[in-house]
Formats: structure tokens, C-alpha cells, sequence
């Protein structure tokens, strides 16, 4: 029996490869495992490479890195290296940081595949017993586990922001306003309704990352004590931050950029700019002309445009830095000090300016609720940044914030009671 | 003889300093090597830190490190540590992640600098016997390797383009429309036909990186196998993607950009806003008041104007998620199916949305050939995604689909003959 | 004595566990060391995982890993792990590539702390004694000390450069221009006067980039050697390039952003735009219509404009490059030669770019002192990348540049008599 490759060249009779190895990678599919010359696999260290995929998963409890180790009991099997991607491998797109976890239940082997790895210029991680290549199995089809929660909340959030845009702006309007349905509105329901509501949702989540931290600072104010978990729903919410808070940055790019393809005064935004010049003047209606009055706009902003255009760039900018901060080789080089006054100092900043961009815009509409008594858009994109202020603001009143630094230097801690 | 240094302080006799050192670091040009202190340097670990230039290429196939131990015979020579820069070291531009390769025909010398180079916190490579030093040594020389070919490629297709942009608006525009020459048309060549460029050039380039695995998969189909190489020129085709994907992200952002500051109904886009009002008053000509009629812009969208906009920045939105998954650090975090979702899924999206973008702005001129019977841009934008939609819809087909994941799952394998 | 954890249950008690263990990790702040179990520690290896508060390091120049040591003098205290941060570690946001320092005095404590680190997938970096915990421990309080340098630099700029812009189009506007104070300018001071100083200052930062090295050269010239050192304010110049840089793309990305809300002939630029047709109609004033002229523009950039944008996108499309790069991981991935490219050659074409799009736009006001003798922002902005271009240009003259040359490899060294 004899390996041939591509070529035709005749390499080296399996036999004779495998006696003299060293190591022996198999990398091959988990059902083809009793078709391995398993004899010869016998004392040797035998590195598993291989994923599970969902079917195998199904049937069996058993890695196939476990059930490797059951066919040749006396060889000692490793879990290794099934993270790393053979496209990746072959393009040079992973090196140095890429992390290798792996396992086994044989020290010798473990100690000569953590030297392979790092010779192979990537980070092992042990993970123990060879029975944790049931969890290593499965990270490759880890698909934006910690993702998945921001995401749906995201979605959920901005779909209903679109419904109740759709309501107000292309319903609404035509149900109380208008004498004759007006189906000229309904164009709006890409770009103007999406864009509206990106930046209303972005306020909200931006609103929502900060929310968490008050939440759970009041919470350790009440009982007393930083030693008692958070709730479960708290506890996820405060570890979705980074992702909410990159879908937020998303979200405000977007708005920035559409934003600045309609950012005129006949869209809209006629308060942002200095008044038009009417004209009384000979108009071309259906081929002939008749006398009627047409707004000329000389696109000065006024000072409230000047503030609006101001905040917004500025809220972008600070998000993106904070969006920078978060890339994982960038992390790594900040001090704890630093990384936090980024996230928070910054960030508080930026959900300040935000708060402000959006009532500058708003300003008119913050008490009326015309449209069907509903609320705008405008509106809903502060309720959360403003609870957040309140909170904060509490916080920040001396006796309750020396009693929270206590609490959370460990100073002070009630006997536990509701753990 | 002794080491001065700047202060003009004495610090140790140079024997002295080599008697007592584990490792000598040797730090000066190839072409002293003949002046160092040889006889103090027998048998002693000798860490080869130079880097070639292509003088020294050009006289000698030999590296500096096989140089060197050729001077030397007994010592054991270690090349290392030529890729780090004194400039990035000395302002901590550098750290752990970063790959140092060394290559020595000694097991002892070896591990005592691999220990070093990871005592210094960087992560080491080992390349083998020493004769790899001349791979090593060429490393710092290195321009631009993977992109070299993506440029090409790029550069010549916008240059391609950009001709073609002139000929079209430039010349024929006067040879077929315009009584006189007017010079006037020539003001465009730098922003508007730069940027109209930029946009079909990117759409082209994306198209052309998921042509790459289209064209792979039906050489699968008809060979029958997937263990046959693929061509030279498919080979490279498919490495230079990611390449081909960032260029095409920097053309598409700075075509969004620029879009931006001209994205206005008088300047051309006249169909995507509602019609102007037509006044007919008096208008300055030469300095007297004649009466004639003047366009008036409200600058409000039609549907077309909203969708094109949302398809736009929808499309630079995913290109620059696809872009920000590229970065390394982040690459190193995803998994596998995290990495293929994204560059796969999302970035057919993104063709998608960008075809679309490209349709809307161009409908109307889809199937006809103005202006000296050249199609226009928006037309040669759409060629290439066109043949890949068709591609991918073929290669969807059920049984199509069912053979390919057959032949890439290794079930499937006709003899290979074509090798 | 027993350990007591949230959920009441009994683990062990601290002797066994004490006893049990390779190493024990301390992790309590400083003050309550003496409350620490002493006499079990005896003998064993503590990792002291402290920070210092700038209490502590007020009273004692002891670090905590020291005063350790002092209390248990038969321990091998070894400081290690202080940098990572908890919430970090919980949220898996750092990973392989971060550097963990440590100090001991113990071999063999550090080599089983060295070995600890790497088992967690982090880099260790040894920096020798337990003396060195002092540095260590510092490290966490460190805020951007690289930065801070920079930073006041860009903001002094900044100022000068606003309060210059506020006299000259606020105060000397109105002085000078004005019969009646007019007060509508005053609104300019956000945007207007924000987004042009930010212009303004981020050419001329870019420009001091490039200057500090011209200054190098003429120095090394000067000199006749490279050896010698540079006076300590051109040192810490050369050092905060990149940081200049960084802060200089975030204004220039900045000004972009804004520019495009505000890109308009009737906001200021119009010069940049064919000129429009001016109308004699009736126009509404207070109610009533009275005959009058209006601009009706077109906003169909001239040449000028054309030229103007398309240059200012390209520059920061540059920037953008030389930002990327700059991120670790991909600067990680870079050879010399690429990072200098990118950095050299494409840095000094962007610093170009820079300058001619503000010339395209000032030209006009290049050799005028209009308004109280001020000169504009347009020509404060160039005076340092001009100079930046003329010490260049005689650098690039052939003695001159091989006179450098050979400085720079060494060739060429007066004998040192500054040092």
C-alpha cells in the first residue's frame, strides 16, 4: 500500500511513514476512522484534526477525538488544530495571535503538541482532558455566538422603530391630513424612513449600552454588596455591550453617510436653514405658464444647522474611535485606565452629543404628538439616553456615589441574603 | 581595544565582552564581516541580525548568515531577528504577535534563541538549517508580494475605463452631438469621470473576485474531482482576492465620498429627483435682463433617487464589514464559519446591492448605445456580476449543487487524468 | 478557617488548600497583606496580581510585590498578571498577543510563571528583578503617555487657529466690513469656523509630520554623523509622529464628513461653481412682493471645484491607507520596505494632495491680507508643508543626498564633538 500523489511519484509505503513518525495528523472524515490502518497506530501520538459536523453530533456523545482514543486505546490521542482553516493556512490570513486550543489525556503528548504549535508560530491553549475535544469540536461551528442576542435585539428594536414610522409618516399622513390619498409618500419608505430610523435606533442602542451600567449600579446600591450576582437577563445584557455597541456604530455610519445625500433644504430640514426667497413668477404648469409663488433656497444653514451638522460629525467621530479602541490588536495595547476612559468617558460623550444632535433637530416636535397622537421618531430617540442621564445623575450625587465606590472596592458588603 | 560609547566612557575590552557572552550578536554589514575579532568568536553562539541588499545578491547566492559561518567554521550560527526594525522597536510600534523566523543548522544555538526571541516577546519561526537564511534574508526586501498582482490587475482596468470614459464623453460627445467643440466637457476628466470610473470600476473588480471561485467550481464539475491542481493563472486568480477586495474597497469608499459632493439634481442626476419647476422671468445675460425660462430645483428624491441612495450606502456598509473582517486581529477571533459567512454570504450580498445600485442609476440607458455607439459605464459595470449571477444560479441547480458538494467533500472522484 | 463561596458551599479549607497548591495567587489589596495567612505562605511561589493607587505609591517606593516579599521573606514572590484586566478577561476581549510582564528574583518561580502565562495563551515578557514590579505595577495607571505629548500639540494648534479664525471673520468682519454690527456671523462659530480650522490644522500638523524628519536630516548634515544624539524637543518630535498622524486623520476625516454637508455654491464656495442666473422677479419681502434679483444656481462645479474635491478626497483616501497601517496587526504584517512606502512615499504624495487641494480652494487669496491685515486660514495652512517641500527639494539635490546616504549608512562620521 502506497501513497501517490498527484504525480504519480511513489513517496514512501504508509507503513514505513507512520513507523517512523514522530507525530501522526489524521485528517480524515470521523466515519472513516475504522478504515485507518489502526495496527500501526498502536503507542503512537495521533493529533485529531478533524470537526463534527451536526449529524455526528446527533448521534453520538463521543468526540471524534474520544472515539478515536476507544479504537486505539493504547495510542495517545491529541485534539489539535481543527481550528485553523486550510484557506487561511494557504493565503497567510492567520498567524502569530491565532490561538490553538487543544487536549489530551497523556502529558507526554501534550507537552510535544504544544512545541508543534508554537513552532508552528501559533498560541496553544490547553484545555485539559481529552474529553474537552467535545467543546474544541464544536468552535468552528460557533457562528457569532456572542452576537447572536445584540443582533436580535437590534433587529427587533429597529423593525419596530420602522413600523411605527410606517404608521405615523406613510399611514397616518394620509389618514388625517390629506382630503385624497397620497401615495407620494410612499416612496419614502427606503431611504427617508430607513434613515430616520437608523438614527433613531442608533441613539436608542447607544442609550441602551449605558443603561446596563446603571441598572446594575443601582442594583448593587440596593443590596448592598458587589459579591451577589446579577440576574440573569442583567448579566447578559451587560455582556452584549460590545456587540450592541458596534451594531450601533453601524447603524450611525450609515445614517451619517445617507444623511449626507439628503442633507438639503428642500428635504425636509427647512428649519436648519435660513428662510427661501419666494418668488412670484411665471411658473410651467402642464405646458402653459401661470403665475404662481416658488421658494428659492440659497442653502445658508442657520445656527441651528450649524449646531445639528456640528454634533453629528462629532458624535461619529467619537464612536469611531470607540470603535477603534475595540479591535482586538488595538485593545491590547491600551492600559485599563485608558481602554476605560475610551468606553466610558468617551462614550458618555458621544451619547450626550448624540442626545443633542437629535433635540436640535427636534426641537419643535418634543411636546406635540401631531399625526394620529403619536409620538415622532425624534422623540423616542431620547427616552433611553435620558433615562440614562437621570441615573447617572443620581449616581453622581456625593453620599451615593462614595456608598457605590465602597460597595465595589469591597469596603462594604451586607451578609448575603439573596443568593 | 575597548568600546567607547557616545559618553565617552569605558565599558569593557571587546574580548571580555564576547568571552563572557552566552550569544553574540552580530550587528554590522556584510562587507566587515572579515574585520570582526574571528578568533574570539570561535565556538560561540553567533546571532546573524543583517539583511542583504541586491548588490551583495547580485555577487553571491550565499546569505550573510552562511557567509558568516563560513568565516567561522566552529562557531554556530543563528540567522534572526532581520525582520524587526530598530525604528518600530524603539517606539513600540511592535509587540508579541509579531513573527521573528531564524534558521540554524544547530539544535543547541537554536532553542537558546527561540528562548530569546520569545523572552523579548515576539513569536518565533523556526525555518529550518541555516541555508534558509537566504528565504530570511529576503524577507525585509519584500514590496507589496501578494498585492503585486491585484494592482496590475486593478490599474489596468481602471486605466481601460478611464479611456473609455474619455473617449465616450469627451470626444464622441463633441464628434456626434455638438455643432462646435466644446471644451467645456473637458473640465469633468478629473471628479466626475474619476468618480463615475471609481463606481464601475469597484463593481467590476467585486465581480471579478467572486467570478474567480464561479469559474473553480465549474472546473470542479467538469473534472470531476477536486484533487486536480487548477490552472497556474486560476491558481492566482483565486489568491489574489482578498487583494482584489480591499483595492475595491478603497475605490468604492472614496467613490462614496466623492458622490456625495455632487450628488445633486443639477449635476446629471436629473432622474433621480422630481421634475424642477420652470419659471419663465427675466435672467441676467451679459448684463441686461432678457426673459427666459430657468429650472428650479426643490431637490426632492423620486423612488429612484430613495432606493439608488439606500443601495449605495447598503453596499459600502457590507463592503466595509467584509474590509474590517480582513484586518488580522479580527480575522484571528472569527471561526471558520464566521469568516466564510461573511466573506461569502454578506459579500454576495453586497454584489447584489451594488448591481442594483449600479440598474437604478442606469435603467434607462441599459440597452442603448449613444454617443458613437459605445455602451456606457453603467452598462460594462454590470457585464462581469451578470456572468456570475448567471454562474451562481447554474451552480444552485439542485443536481448541479448536489455533484459539486459530492466532489467537494473528496465522495466523488474521477481518476485523475488531466494532472 | 474555610473557604466560603456564593452558594453557602464548603470547598476547603484555606490551610489544605494552601498546602495543595504550586502556586498561590494573592490576590487582596495591598493594605490587608499583613491579614494574609503568613506563616502557610512560607516557602511557596505567590503571584502578587496588585495594582498600586497613587496612595500607595505616595507613601512607600516599595512595590507591592516588594513589601511582599518583606512580609513572607521565604516565599518567591513573583509580580505577574496585574495588567490583564477582569472584565476583559471575562468577556474574552484580549487574547494570545497580549504582554504580560513579570519580575522575580527566583528562577525557578519565574519559570513556572512564564510557563502559567503562555498556558493561558498569553505572551509573557520578562523584565528581569522584583525591583522592576515598580514599573509593572505602574503600568495600569499609564494614560496615554505616548499621546499626551501629541495631543497638547493638536490642541494648542487648534486653538491658535480658531481664536485667529474668530478675529478675523467674527470681530475684524464687522470692524472693518460692516457699517452695522452684524451678528448673523456669529452663528459660523460652530460649524463654519470648527469645520475650516479643522482643515486648517490638520494640513499643518501633517505638514510638522514631515518636518521633524527634514530637521533629522539637515542636523545629520550639519553634524557630518549620525551618532550623535538629537537635542531632547526634536527627539520627542520624531517620537510623536504617529500619533500626530493618528489625531491629524481623525480632524481630516472629520472636515470631510462636515464639508460634504456644507459643499454648496451658496454656502461660501462659489468659486467653485459655474456662476448662476441671476433673475429680476418678484420676491417676497414682509408680506409684499417688490421687484428684486435672485441667484438661481445650478450647482454645476467649474473646473476648479472639480479639481478642489477630487483632491480632498484622494487625500484622505491616502490618510486612510497610512491610519490602517498603522493599526498592530497589520503593521505586524508589513515589511520594512512596505511600511515605509506607505509611510514615506505615499504619506509626502498625501501631504501634496493636501496642499493643493487648499491651494485649488485659496488661490485667490494667497498673496491678499484682507480684513484687518490678516492673512486666511488658507495661507496659514500651507506655510509649514511649503517648508516641509523646500527642505526636501535641497535634500534631493545629488550632493546633498549622497552625502546623506552615506551618513546614514555609516560611511561617513566626523568624529563626535557635540555629544
Amino acid at each position: 500500500m502506497r501513497l501517490i500523489e498527484a504525480t504519480g511519484a511513489t513517496i514512501a509505503s504508509q507503513a514505513d511513514a507512520i513507523n517512523s513518525a514522530e507525530l501522526v495528523v489524521v485528517a480524515v472524515a470521523r466515519r472513516f476512522y475504522d478504515a485507518l490502518p489502526l495496527a500501526l497506530l498502536q503507542n503512537k501520538v495521533l493529533v485529531d484534526v478533524s470537526n463534527r459536523d451536526d449529524a455526528v453530533r446527533r448521534r453520538s456523545v463521543l468526540s471524534n477525538a474520544e472515539y478515536l482514543q476507544e479504537l486505539v486505546p493504547s495510542a495517545r490521542v491529541v485534539k489539535a488544530f481543527n481550528v485553523l482553516s486550510a484557506y487561511l493556512l494557504e493565503t497567510g490570513g492567520i498567524q502569530g495571535s491565532k490561538e490553538v486550543p487543544l487536549a489530551t489525556d497523556s502529558e507526554s503528548a501534550r507537552a510535544k503538541v504544544v512545541q508543534t504549535v508554537r513552532d508552528l508560530g501559533f498560541t496553544p491553549v490547553d484545555m485539559g482532558p481529552l474529553r474537552q475535544a467535545r467543546h474544541i469540536e464544536d468552535i468552528p461551528l460557533h457562528f457569532f455566538r456572542q452576537w447572536r442576542g445584540a443582533f436580535i435585539v437590534v433587529a427587533v428594536i429597529f423593525l419596530v422603530g420602522y413600523v411605527l414610522n410606517f404608521i405615523k409618516f406613510q399611514l397616518c399622513h394620509n389618514l388625517t391630513k390629506n382630503e385624497t390619498w397620497d401615495w407620494s409618500v410612499f416612496k419614502q419608505i427606503l431611504m427617508t424612513n430607513f434613515n430616520r430610523n437608523l438614527g433613531v435606533v442608533a441613539l436608542t442602542i447607544l442609550g441602551a449600552v449605558y443603561m446596563a451600567g446603571i441598572i446594575a449600579a443601582f442594583l448593587q446600591l440596593y443590596r448592598g454588596t458587589k459579591y451577589a450576582r446579577f440576574p440573569a437577563w442583567l448579566d447578559r445584557w451587560l455582556r452584549m455591550r460590545k456587540q450592541l455597541g458596534l451594531l450601533m456604530l453601524a447603524m450611525a455610519a450609515t445614517h451619517g453617510c445617507m444623511s449626507l445625500g439628503i442633507y438639503h433644504p428642500h428635504h425636509q430640514y427647512d428649519w436648519l436653514f435660513e428662510p427661501p426667497k419666494t418668488v412670484r413668477a411665471e411658473v410651467k404648469v402642464n405646458g402653459t405658464f401661470e403665475v404662481q409663488t416658488v421658494d428659492i433656497w440659497q442653502h445658508h444653514p442657520n445656527w441651528r444647522g450649524e449646531v445639528f451638522l456640528t454634533l453629528g460629525a462629532v458624535t461619529l467621530c467619537l464612536l469611531s474611535i470607540l470603535g477603534i479602541s475595540s479591535l482586538p490588536s488595538v485593545t491590547d495595547r491600551l492600559t485599563w485606565r485608558e481602554f476605560s476612559f475610551i468606553q466610558s468617558k468617551l462614550g458618555w460623550t458621544a451619547l450626550v452629543a448624540g442626545f443633542l444632535h437629535n433635540l436640535v433637530l427636534g426641537w419643535d416636535y418634543m411636546l406635540t404628538a401631531y399625526d394620529c397622537y403619536f409620538p415622532t421618531g425624534l422623540q423616542y430617540a431620547l427616552y433611553l439616553p435620558l433615562l440614562c442621564f437621570i441615573g447617572k445623575l443620581i449616581l453622581l450625587v456625593p453620599p451615593v456615589n462614595r456608598r457605590l465606590v465602597n460597595i465595589r472596592s469591597g469596603l462594604i458588603s451586607r451578609p448575603v441574603s439573596q443568593a
